[in-house]
């Protein structure tokens, strides 16, 4: 119902784009472009050919809103649209965006493009551009705006409304950050803080002094934990010596948030972490997925090769065969349980460094209780079910699910704390490992209590 | 690195909060509370003792501080440590809390409990929280702030400034709203704009007259992608009239985003939907991860009563035991691979309702490719390492593994698109439907091609 909602407003968008790019109405196909926001342009241009596509944006205009729809776009659109426009075009837009949009839309292009529409810009936003793409990707400092508001600490309340009003550039002003005489950022003060002061107040008195800052090193999810966990709107981001570089705005770690869940979502099944990846073709999809599969390949083989050590076995109990399914299935699904729960738990920082053994021990814990459980159920129906089969058969069924299913807690848990101490994002490699080292031990496991329960 | 910074500082004040617990120095705990964030307090807290949590919250104060470290506190810990607290504290530190948040907190407690609560607060407070405690959970009407900043369309910017300087309640102002004469909302007014026009402007010639507004009863996950779709500060809820009953603001927005995508993790991997799960003891966990286990269960006793058909096929050659795991086990990851694709595309928006033939026709494709890859590379093992192998071996794997990942992806792409049809949240069914399904299927064609193929 709710999605609807959205996708009906996105749809009447798409469908008076293709009747009007249907019939060349150019004069109505700018003016529906100046009217529609453009993210939810950037959404119809998923749907778009891409005939569509070029036909559209020929007509827009270089102005602020086509600078806006290039940001929300999806990188393999920028691309693609981007690669038949003249550098001058390219020039011309982004010099309407902030330094930190102009370096995402950049970076969908090639290294000689992106730097022959570089050299069209300002020598000043030439500087603050290579300034913003220094910083490494997916830091906080790739993301911050640099038209920041500040204010001398000795600074009146009224002067500072005064400053405020005369300001054009710094769009989104949430704060007015206050800085000292060597230029420290020392404090801030909200906009309703200080329209609520008399106006002689020094903005000193009314600022908040312990302000919360990254560095622009940082990663942007610690920085989306910052403003996720003490609820700001920006938060500053400064230097060595403590000078205000600029800011990170709530907006843009709403972004980071939903893509992040979405990259670790891809990454936990082993399907890459292109969140663009619906947007490729077949190929392109094949590749990222190829890895994990490969590793879910050797571990098949390897299970394979340790069923065919245990021919012998298998020759005489044929009905062993029957419960490699659930052994590893029944595994394989807990296995997944704890790592997804450990997993989430690290990056939403609920599993604190130096809990890990109690977290362990709980995990094994529920792993040994549906352990038992399922082994009990599983074994009353081997028994009951496979008449012709060795008497014990329940029992080593039994047995099996119940050691498949506690290895698989604890391999499950213990993976992803392993490697988050060796700074592996937990995320890439849990998924693989786990239900690889599940097939191949489940197997393993199986056998040897078959082994020393029914053949003597 | 990045995260130890972060619990680096949690650490600190949960060790320094231990060391005044054991002095019993009262007046330094006090201190040390008033001077901790709310948010950090809520985290400490999970790391407490049952004992040191009681201790620090006996010295805690009535007041806003307390109020908001209960709202960011995990529901499980406000169960716990509200319930040997008297009505009369819960009502006095409540009372200071927006009527939201009231409602979370209290949603915690027990029904006759949190009636005795209700009914210590102020007539008028009842009748606040009445209205927000009847909107359905997760929906916008529940986690909205009623003390919104409304003005007259004519109200000159002057006077607005004026009465905004009066306004102590309305505590986040990111807009105004502007009404007109019938009480509708109309228009919005940045704060920007306000300062920086002549103080004769009135409002209806500075607002933004398309307001984008959702409704009360509207899911708080299309709250939040409108929110992060146009990149807002908050959001207006309208009635049916268009009268603005209140907002809902980005800081819960950012913690809808963060939770809903840990529910859709849990969920996906067959571990429920409680995001506090690591909290919980470890029978509440089995619980939680019992049922998908059980249709995990259900497919290993269908898939082992296949095989238990095929017995005299096994007999024969005992080997195709071993290629079980391998055929199943590729099956269920490509599967997943394609339903957390289509599960997380939906989430975020990126699948449309209309292509999904398009989309299913692709996931067959990237199958098939994968398919053929693996299926090969498999087959030639299997030639290769089985020397006492029927000849036609090869081909079974082969074909098996091509059928069964071609077939898998199909599942996983299609089972999420129904699901949404059927208006199912994908993410609850998708997971233990597609990896159950495939234990069976892939089985079952293995057995099939063998039959053909190998015995005449």
């Amino acid at each position: 119902m709710r999605k609807e909602m959205f996708n009906h407003e996105i749809t009447i968008i798409r469908d008076t784009y293709r009747r009007l790019l249907r019939r060349h109405a150019r004069t109505n196909l700018i003016k529906l472009t100046n009217k529609t926001h453009p993210a939810d342009l950037a959404i119809v241009f998923r749907y778009f050919t891409e005939d569509e596509q070029s036909q559209t944006f020929a007509l827009m205009r270089d102005d602020e809103h086509t600078a806006e729809f290039l940001t929300e776009l999806d990188e393999a659109l920028v691309k693609d649209l981007l690669q038949k426009e003249s550098s001058e075009r390219i020039a011309s837009i982004i010099e309407k965006a902030p330094a930190n949009d102009q370096s995402d839309i950049l970076g969908a292009l090639s290294v000689e493009r992106s730097q022959s529409v570089i050299d069209l810009l300002k020598q000043e936003e030439q500087e603050e551009l290579a300034e913003i793409m220094g910083y490494p990707e997916d830091s906080a400092g790739a993301m911050m705006t640099t038209d920041v508001f500040t204010l001398h600490e000795g600074t009146t309340s009224g002067n500072a409304i005064k400053t405020l009003q005369d300001q054009e550039d710094a769009e989104m002003v949430f704060y007015l950050y206050v800085t000292d005489d060597d230029d420290r950022l020392v404090g801030v003060v909200s906009l309703r803080a200080l329209a609520t002061t008399p106006s002689d107040t020094k903005l000193k008195d009314i600022m908040i002094k312990r302000v919360h800052s990254v560095r622009p090193e940082t990663d942007q999810e610690e920085v989306a934990r910052v403003v996720a966990q003490y609820n700001f709107l920006a938060v500053p981001i400064i230097d060595p010596d403590e000078r205000l570089l600029g800011i990170v705005t709530v907006d843009d770690v709403v972004d980071v948030i939903r893509e992040e869940a979405t990259e670790d979502f891809l990454q936990m099944a082993g399907a890459g972490k292109d969140r663009e990846i619906l947007l490729k073709s077949s190929w392109e999809n094949a590749r990222a997925r190829l890895p994990w599969l490969f590793a879910s390949w050797i571990g098949g083989i390897i299970a394979a090769s340790l069923i065919g050590a245990f021919e012998h076995m298998l020759e005489s109990i044929i009905v062993l065969a029957a419960f490699i399914p659930v052994i590893i299935g029944m595994g394989g699904n807990i296995g997944t349980q704890s790592s997804t729960i450990i997993v989430r738990g690290i990056a939403t920082g609920r599993v604190d460094v130096g809990g890990e053994l109690k977290l362990i021990l709980k995990e094994m814990r529920v792993g040994l209780i549906l352990g038992v459980l399922y082994g009990l159920l599983l074994g009353f129906f081997a028994d009951f079910s496979f008449e012709d089969a060795p008497s014990n058969l329940g029992i080593v069924v039994g047995l099996s699910i119940c050691a498949s299913m506690l290895l698989a807690a604890t391999i499950g848990t213990v993976t992803p704390l392993i490697l988050r101490k060796l700074d592996i994002d937990p995320a890439v490699a849990t998924g693989p490992f786990v239900t690889t080292s599940i097939d191949i031990l489940g197997v393993l496991f199986y056998f040897v209590i078959a082994g020393s329960i029914l053949v003597f």
